[in-house]
């Protein structure tokens, strides 16, 4: 028998975004979102946890080199966060609205379709701020 | 299909408190407890993290206003908390030993009466010293 | 003699900003700033911590009540930055580059300010990203 | 009906170790394993959290005595790995490759054996750095 | 020429208090320290850091060995504050409003008579709540 | 006047040492450093805060860039110690006991030598463990 385990890589970006629905007009925006939608935006230093599991290599006792991992989201997807304005700056979150629940789930996408056979993507972990967290697990509900 | 996400809002109180069960006698509940059973007590800050889950409203892109949740729990059950000893001032824990294991159970019961429809309390962790925590799910076994 | 205590409160706000001179071209600002610069902005999760020195009051065992410190700074001064962005947003910032350099000097004279007499300010600490952070003790030093 | 809370406690250890395959030659351990095959090793301070879960005695309020735990777990696998190289020192982890994937599979075996009945072994938690960790759960996969 | 090092030590203890003047009546002392004064008491764990400075010694590399310095403190200092309650438990708070500049400087004169010759304290640094610190360096001020 | 601020700025490194005199037998270093002399040596994730000094460039508001500092300390400090075995592998520390202390004296020296003009390093502070660490002001005293 061979063991799952279980492997989590910690990334940081810093970025800026206004929470924002552009069907609404301003004070709808202001009233809703309150000080997350400050005209010119803010922002955080995200701290994103992905975890993997698969079994390791008898040749390596790897799971996955961390190393290559690291590379492969460094430059595939934190890049394109990294110093941006998630309003304006991310192809992958053009027409959303950028919270932290629809960061994540396009940030699920972008990273499932990176990892080789055998490896398993399990878990997302975004710290927005240092008192709150958004967690997926790539499940789905089905509609109301 | 709607994707689940979980949200983590974290929250501290500094509070004192002795491990005692009073149908013991001082000798007893020395040698069983051992230092957290001083009588004069002691305290800790507390930190306890809120898991709830739900899936995004499409206009807003929020599972809850993370403000409003925040509140809530600040009001109704932090501030019975914080700066008090768990023995003597808070209502819900009369009558029970305030181990951490008693005090996130009845936390539960306290949190999940707040919360609204739609969102779904999954997990409380409750860290009492840097070096342990505790957890609980909602989940009940059967009776020996 | 009495003990001179130094009394340090940390305080987090989210901004956004973006590295800029005015007098530069986009060319200039890039080539300079680097992502830095990037024309939409970028932020952070600032943690400022406030030191403050004097000797406790007999009669309270306080320097200064750390209560009454933090809704001072948080008022006046975090809720300018809170939710912000640093090029647009801040009075006292106006003008001037948003590096972390010229926002902690300007943090400095507006915390200054507000202290009663007796507690002095005698440390700014601005963390901007978990890897970097910059400090200030007042001093400024003769022109060339 | 008694609730199931899960208990964690927090370990550290600082050893060194040599990612290397004895099957191979040197020039294939730096090919695949790289700078974690440097000839001469490198280290860590592990951190290992350890969760059990079991339901609270009704007169003491514990799941289990935590300094008991913390005792026990210290004494019998800790002090087998503080301030030891893990390719050499570790009874073990003798003739196994001491990547963190079999480091933590190890130490499943030897903590599990520890536990008094009613207190189950449900995660074990081992940060290398403070940029990456491993879970195992003691889920075991078929073989291919 | 002989380089001077600053060596830190981190201790935990986790306390009550209560921040109460005796000279007062409930109602002034509930005026001036508000939820810090609440009858029962409250608590927190408390991170003292303590620092040492001297130059080390040519056949060690060592100032003082680490190991040792923990031993000295934990039995003679840490051992009195862990578990207990600083209003009545601490011999060496007899007296004293135990607010945390009070609790500062009554360590920095048990931690002083306890180093050996060529090591000098040079710091405490006394963390209340992860919100808030004192630090000591052993000066005085002329009375008023 | 101009202001002089500090920056600072955060690496790590995994390193493996044994603390050893050379010019002792085996049971001298034993009875000496005890575990931290183990012979097959133990290892740590040491954690280095660069802290340098100037004054900002009106042009830049930058005393230094940080993008730069970084690249420049990586390349030629940190690459050298970063998965290596401090008795073995880094030319500045033959022959030198591999205590934090010597190390930090010997980083100085390599640090400062790489600064540009108008860039002062003030502060070296060198974390062993989450529980110790070590700074370094560059001072020297005389000898004895």
């Amino acid at each position: 028998m061979r063991p799952k385990i279980y492997l989590t890589r910690k990334f940081d970006f810093a970025a800026s975004h206004r929470v924002y629905n552009p069907a609404w007009d301003e004070e709808k925006n202001r009233e809703v979102f309150g000080k997350c939608s400050n005209p010119a935006g803010h922002g955080h230093n995200y701290e994103l946890e992905v975890t993997v599991a698969g079994t390791p290599d008898p040749e390596t006792g790897y799971v996955i080199d961390m190393t290559y991992l690291k590379s492969l989201i460094d430059e595939k997807v934190i890049q394109l966060l990294d110093h941006k304005n998630l309003n304006v700056d991310v192809p992958f979150l053009q027409g959303k609205i950028p919270s932290s629940e629809n960061l994540i789930v396009a940030l699920w996408q972008q990273i499932q379709a990176l990892l080789p056979p055998g490896v398993e993507l399990v878990r997302l972990r975004l710290q927005e701020t240092p008192k709150n967290c958004f967690e997926y697990y790539g499940e789905t509900l089905p509609p109301h």
